[in-house]
């Protein structure tokens, strides 16, 4: 824990079991790293993805033995593809209890290298500082990843000899001058795209970025699997890249040449019969201005200069307003324009909306600048755990969570944490009733009627959710609306206070 | 589906997306097979589970790719550790989609094998019903397993060509006569122990053991670590193996030959400073009767006549009644002195009481006979799930589900499911507000004091987590009782209806 510390890792979400009971005792002799409790450890792994989002520092979970890490997988993995830097900590029994085949015995290797390419077994005391700090690096290695340590009580318990190792942190290299150039000449032709992602989807990226496009003509887009967005008004908003494989081919149609600065070619999130995987034109090729290991953002800057293009000249035209409604029965769109009227500046959005998503998002774009974070690795269960990462890194803004009633049933005890720890968090569940992305699905794949019996595999109404009585039950205060008028009233008096909240939304 | 129909796989737990939309889409075309939605796969995964202790069938659960399947492993864990036949159906993305890194890419097989010797992956629609089958018999190979088979989106909305196969169910052999004769010469010594596990905990094979120990002398106790037991008033009722290893070997004092039916050598949970795994004297020979994969109960019959032991004789002393207490705060004594008395016959009750199990199972020993599902692989969030699948497989039985506040909250979303299915479950959460065996293992860990920020990690009433709440929620009805007046009232209540409630004993 000491090694942890001194490499700036300070805050550890867990759910502990007995194998992990000297690691929790040494909170008492650390103050340095603070403990969070989480009652399920799918909220830990996805609490420790949005606090390394947030921070760009490692975030840490504290798993118990293989089946505690299992309830994390998930959320790791979704970790893993926003390339965010998360250290797995995961107790394992003594090692003289190894040759047993005790109820709780598995290969937690074999879990752990599902999500991770960094699996540290440490075997004895003497090496425990130093397998802590190959992990420490191998999590914030570019681009940041996963990386699990697993630690037998009997070594937990044990003195640790030496000195606590520190870690250098890892900087992103700049592009080679002649990859510069090739950008700006691709940049001038006809039917160049920019695709943005990792972390260079700040303000002076996005920035950068407007400049190269209003300089060139080549049109910038935002991949969809990043770690966060910074969004609202007053900022380049570049297209997201299309959901469905149709769309993204419409939308990148007459593309030859794609500039990818921390992104990869786009693909799709699911295949379908008789549609590509490659969500771009088979005749366009892909050119690495940045790699996801680089720096995109100084590569942008270096771009812009190399263009002759002039920041200070971008004009940012911000969509126009929309007004709100003053009364009717809630539906998605009072939801967004709500959201997007009354957002307070420098909020933090977790997005896990999945079917409500894209109209939310649009009217998100007339809201204050705000932070966005996307769905990564798709699965779901990420929103909740993620915006109570973001709160705990960031005490002084505003997290919205924005959720929908199927994915946020997967880990809805991150409620409980957030009542606990009192953290500043809006959960907003949209209220569908349905997994309404499989209606869509569903027809995609090829079946013309979803008859009901398959039907009542989509179908969450019967019994309804009640978020409410859900939310309260873990502490957190409550409100449902099902008007705009009681939408827009419960938001406002949400916003003007501290705390956590939900507000169930029923569309 | 066709084949799973065919060979009496019935019932399928499922949260399905899009790469399994066709196999959803099947139910309506094969009304045999019936689907049965949980709103996250840890509690598809136990229902699984628990079904198939019930029924001795395979249990049947769904996933959505790696990260589905991800969320079921902690309950599959559960379910290999209780040599349950469980098949895990895993969609996969299509064909043609394998080789793009899409959010959900992950290494499905490398999931499947943390908790499965049998992972099929289906590489095209030709050898879909052959895997399929042999995924079916792998899964009731004895003693029982979990059994993956993947399969691509592609194959599943494919025409499947051929016949559909049948699989032979597995009978269980009975041990040659040697071993009978040598048991027998072993109980007749003294220092003999008959430890009883896997499917040796029924009713028939209890009266032969009773009479085997009335007749030789030899003790009999039961393994932790099975699937279910029968128990309460009439049964023979031998003491469990005792949890923590110095009660283990306490109990074990003496013992010189221990003669395993379908059970292993006890070991302890964990490991501790200065204490052997192995829970029997190091002098203590070990003997199968029966192997796991063998016909416990009847090599117990055989075992029966060649000792010259007679059933008829067999007389049990059923435990002395307790009085209930009248009134007062609410003790867990008082939960199991009232469960003892009202629990209806042929009751299932699946426990994951965790700290609170000792005491209350110990005041069942009066009760009605019933079935008892004990926790097996040690991964909490193991009892809802069970209890669910159990009452879908035995719905004329009143279901009990005893759970612990701290392992509820795990997978508390299979409360929905019993709503939806109007299930006969009682759910009964002994809050005790915190994860109270991690006192003990703190302690046991060489922690002398647990100061305040380590507390913190394992208290668990701020807030408290209002149980009623949560239930109603998700359409169970519930009611709090603090007091013995009022837990005896709810219990009765409870007790005399059909349909899912839960009652949160505060304690």
């Amino acid at each position: 824990m000491r090694t942890l510390a001194a490499n700036g890792v300070t805050v550890c979400f867990m759910n502990p079991g007995t194998s992990e009971m000297r690691f929790v005792a040494a909170l008492d002799e650390i103050p340095e790293v603070r403990g969070v409790l989480c009652l399920f450890e799918g909220v830990c792994a996805g609490a420790a993805d949005g606090y390394a989002r947030m921070t760009g520092r490692s975030g840490c979970a504290l798993f118990h033995l293989g089946p505690g890490l299992a309830n994390g997988l998930a959320n790791l993995h979704n970790a893993r593809k926003a390339r965010s830097p998360v250290i797995a900590l995961v107790g394992e029994h003594t090692t003289s209890h190894l040759k047993f085949d005790a109820p709780l015995s598995a290969d937690i290797a074999a879990f752990a290298r599902t999500v991770s390419d960094s699996v540290q077994n440490v075997a004895s005391c003497g090496e425990l500082a130093q397998a802590m700090a190959r992990t420490i690096a191998d999590a914030s290695r570019l681009p940041g990843q996963v990386a699990a340590i697993i630690i037998p009580a009997d070594v937990s318990w044990s003195a640790v000899p030496g000195e606590i190792p520190l870690v250098a942190a890892p900087v992103r290299a700049m592009p080679e001058e002649s990859r510069i150039g090739a950008a700006a000449d691709l940049a001038l032709r006809p039917g160049t795209w920019i695709l943005m992602g990792g972390t260079a989807l700040n303000p002076r990226a996005l920035r950068s970025a407007a400049a190269i496009e209003q300089r060139t003509g080549a049109r910038v887009a935002i991949a969809r699997n990043v770690s966060k967005i910074a969004s609202g008004r007053g900022l380049f908003q570049p297209p997201q890249v299309p959901y469905f494989p149709e769309k993204a081919l419409e939308f990148f149609a007459g593309a030859e040449n794609l500039i990818l600065v921390e992104s990869e070619i786009p693909v799709s999130f699911f295949g379908y019969p008789e549609m590509p995987g490659r969500m771009i034109p088979e005749c366009c090729e892909a050119f690495h201005l940045a790699r996801r290991d680089e720096d995109g953002t100084g590569a942008l800057e270096a771009l812009t200069e190399r263009c002759g293009a002039l920041e200070d000249e971008v004009r940012i035209s911000d969509p126009a307003s929309a007004a709100m409604r003053a009364s009717g029965a809630l539906t998605l769109d009072d939801i967004g324009i709500a959201l997007a009227a009354m957002l307070p500046e420098h909020a933090i959005v977790s997005e896990e909306a999945v079917s409500s998503a894209a109209l939310l998002l649009k009217h998100l774009r007339r809201a204050a600048p705000f932070e966005w974070m996307p769905v990564t690795g798709g699965s779901i269960g990420q929103g909740l755990p993620v915006a109570l990462g973001a709160a705990i890194a960031c005490p002084d803004r505003k997290v919205i969570a924005l959720e929908g009633d199927g994915s946020g049933m997967y880990t809805a005890q991150a409620l409980w944490t957030m009542a606990r720890e009192n953290l500043d968090v809006l959960t907003i569940i949209i209220a569908n009733r349905r997994y309404a992305i499989l209606d869509i699905e569903m027809r995609r794949a090829g079946v013309s009627e979803i008859g009901p019996r398959a039907d009542a595999m989509i179908d969450i109404s019967r019994p309804e959710v009640q978020w409410t009585s859900i939310a309260r039950g873990m502490g957190v205060d409550a409100a449902r609306a099902e008007t705009v008028e009681d939408f827009q009233k419960q938001l406002r008096a949400a916003l003007k206070e501290r705390g956590p909240k939900l507000i169930e939304a029923v569309i």
